[in-house]
């Protein structure tokens, strides 16, 4: 082992950040054996030096002022686990231009700027890790970034967020309201109080962002990515997927095209013998196709302090053994900017429309007359009984894979249809 | 990229042997980019020189002679995807004594001398890779080495042959005898003429014996680990399970104890919303569980050509990283030598039995006497239509958690009774 110890310095000390600690100061001499070196934590940045904590860090430790790790050239590791774009994105950058190497858990930072800090990391000769920016504890980035090498990328498909997850599967299992699944989702701390991110598949696209660029080795933008939250699905949806032999889930998708790549989150109605239907709860679930592998499925806890406390410490103890053997910095990602995103409009995909109608005759031709026209083919229809009280029935269609925007232009369409009240529900199926 | 490429010498041109080559020969500037050195495939070990293949290989790459590739000295890299002991073993051990890296897909000299042939190669600064030799393209070893570092593994249980799975699969779905099941396998090419390797449970041992030693850090033996086959499973007892809410499947299982560890290898009934019962045909699938990480499920295709030969050209990939690097060999695994195997018998287990017993009055009471005697508590208790042709009846029995030996003594016990006439199965419950 080596004699000189491996300094290390922590920003935030929240669910994960406190769990990173536990594991550094109560498990330091396994730790050390397997990193081949002491990694000692020399300072941790909280916002709050006098709060009280669940676990016990040497007050010594702690510090509000962020220049006591990046100036301390003793500090050769930062991990960065405080969460949001700035003040984070500045201190990264700081902790590369100084020299340390950098281990991340910020979605936000290594989705809005991993391709320019990791090139300028690559210009420094240190090191980004951020295995635990997606999918917790799931071995995702080191599956990318070395199992499947050999392999070109066909797709990637993920349950990646398990707050909406957590919502969905309440909403299906118990025909909860989404307010009501949303409450009890921040009453069991499986939400925030604002829950837009999750809600709204802000948080999604993030970790998107970061896979895609990893598999193909292109800069995916969050921006660029097909982004649909869950609000506006309504109980009686779920009713009508599981008699159509679906879930609801909200996917995250992207798939290799020739010289472009699809890459869009929104929730779909996902056939119940896909793996992806059956993840339950917080878990989150990636599905990866390369063409020489095949599919590769990789399931865990997507979120927590423990899972992704457990991706920070393994990248700690990979970077540390690198480090230990004189090793400067793996080799760079390499971005290629030629690739972009095909718009949503141009993908392939098929349509699921809940519809509330006039009840009475010519409404089903006028509706079959706007997919012959959009050149859409019917895979099922539904015609509930009609309502009496207001001489409306529901009605359900599911298409055969068509243009994205042919099935967008259909539901315009179909909502200006006189006898149609509204299109209640619009729902890609996966 | 390092101007003087890395020389490749491959042992093997079949199945997986032949997509190494191909992936290596017509995808080589992709490779060499992400290698960052130029792979070179220099020379190819096979038995017949002369013998026509699907992939085509440049002939003078071709040679009978061992000595071609190990006494090469500017081949620093040995493949071997050729299987079985000897000669095999040594020429892994020639290799690592002249300083050659090797990445390896055979499971049985990594299982049977993998902690040594590890020690020789970290005596000698080279590395062994060994990524296929376990689940094919599923990312298990780096999973193990890297990602789940931060962790105590608490166990680790898996479906990890894909012939038992693929004729257990074929039995419960369609009825097939056992017999059926393996021809059948056989003629689909899931099945070697002589199957006794993986009916057995020989193949899933010898994964075991790598996965328990990587996840333990111990050396854990294929012959100390409990192994039974899935031959004189009968397709009733595919009936049984269904009814009581379970799939059977060849399950290998490995938990930590203090000081010691479980390992056992046997088909066992899995409950039905347990991800492992729904692994179908060829798939493996492995269950991890850390002390911080939680649960983490892998599931891909465990075998076949491509999928392990994205482990193999994974594995190359990586090792070409550090070699150009200038790292002579990663951090050696250290094993640990004092913690050994539980013996079977004092492992805690649940049981299925089914008997044939006579009409009778006054079994219910003697089978019940043996359990209550040996401490077992019965969970489940099925007595069917007697068959009227020769007075007996059939009878299914599930237990409670209770010690292995308990189980088989209660088993033998029955067997002994004089109105049993036989116990004709006996799985344990997952």
């Amino acid at each position: 082992m080596s004699a000189r110890p491996l300094n290390v310095g922590l920003i935030g000390l929240g669910t994960v950040g406190s769990q990173v600690a536990e594991r550094m100061l109560s498990w330091g001499p396994q730790l050390s054996r397997r990193a081949g070196v002491e990694l000692r934590l020399k300072k941790v940045l909280v916002r709050d030096v006098g709060k009280r904590r669940p676990i016990e860090v040497p007050s010594d430790l702690l510090t509000a002022d962020a220049s006591e790790l990046l100036e301390d050239s003793s500090i050769e590791v930062l991990i960065e686990v405080a969460g949001g774009d700035e003040p984070m994105r500045s201190y990264i950058e700081r902790a590369i231009q100084v020299g340390k190497h950098v281990i991340t858990a910020n979605k936000v930072v290594m989705a809005k700027h991993g391709p320019e800090l990791l090139d300028r990391a690559a210009d420094r000769n240190v090191d980004i890790y951020f295995e635990a920016a997606v999918g917790g504890g799931i071995p995702l980035i080191s599956t990318f970034r070395v199992d499947l090498q050999a392999n070109r990328i066909e797709r990637v498909s993920a349950v990646i967020n398990g707050t909406t997850n957590y919502v969905l599967g309440r909403m299906a299992s118990a025909g909860l309201t989404m307010a009501d699944a949303v409450r009890e989702a921040q009453e069991a701390g499986y939400a925030e109080a604002d829950p837009t991110d999750d809600i709204g598949g802000f948080d999604a696209t993030y970790k998107l962002a970061i896979l895609a660029s990893i598999a193909y080795e292109i800069k995916v933008r969050p921006r660029e990515i097909y982004r649909e939250g869950i609000d506006g699905i309504e109980p009686v949806d779920f009713r009508y997927a599981r008699e159509l032999g679906y879930a609801i889930k909200l996917v995250a998708h992207t798939q290799r095209h020739t010289g472009r790549v699809e890459a869009r989150v929104h929730p779909a109605m996902v056939p119940l013998d896909h793996p992806l239907a059956r993840v339950e709860g917080a878990e989150n679930a990636v599905f990866v196709e390369g063409d020489l592998v095949g599919q590769v499925l990789l399931v865990g806890q997507g979120a927590g302090g423990r899972p992704t406390a457990s991706a920070v410490v393994g990248d700690l103890i990979d970077l540390a053994r690198s480090i230990r053997r004189g090793v400067q910095s793996r080799p760079s990602f390499s971005f290629d900017d030629r690739v972009g995103v095909i718009p949503i409009g141009e993908v392939t995909t098929r349509a699921y429309y809940r519809l509330r109608v006039a009840d009475r005759a010519g409404v089903v031709a006028a509706i079959g007359q706007v997919f012959a026209e959009e050149g859409v083919s019917i895979s099922s229809f539904i015609q509930k009984d009609a309502w009496s009280h207001d001489q409306t029935a529901e009605l359900v269609v599911t298409t055969h894979p068509s243009l994205d925007a042919s099935l967008q232009r259909a539901r315009e369409r179909m909502a200006a249809l006189e006898p149609v009240h509204a299109v209640s529900s619009y729902l890609r199926v996966f």
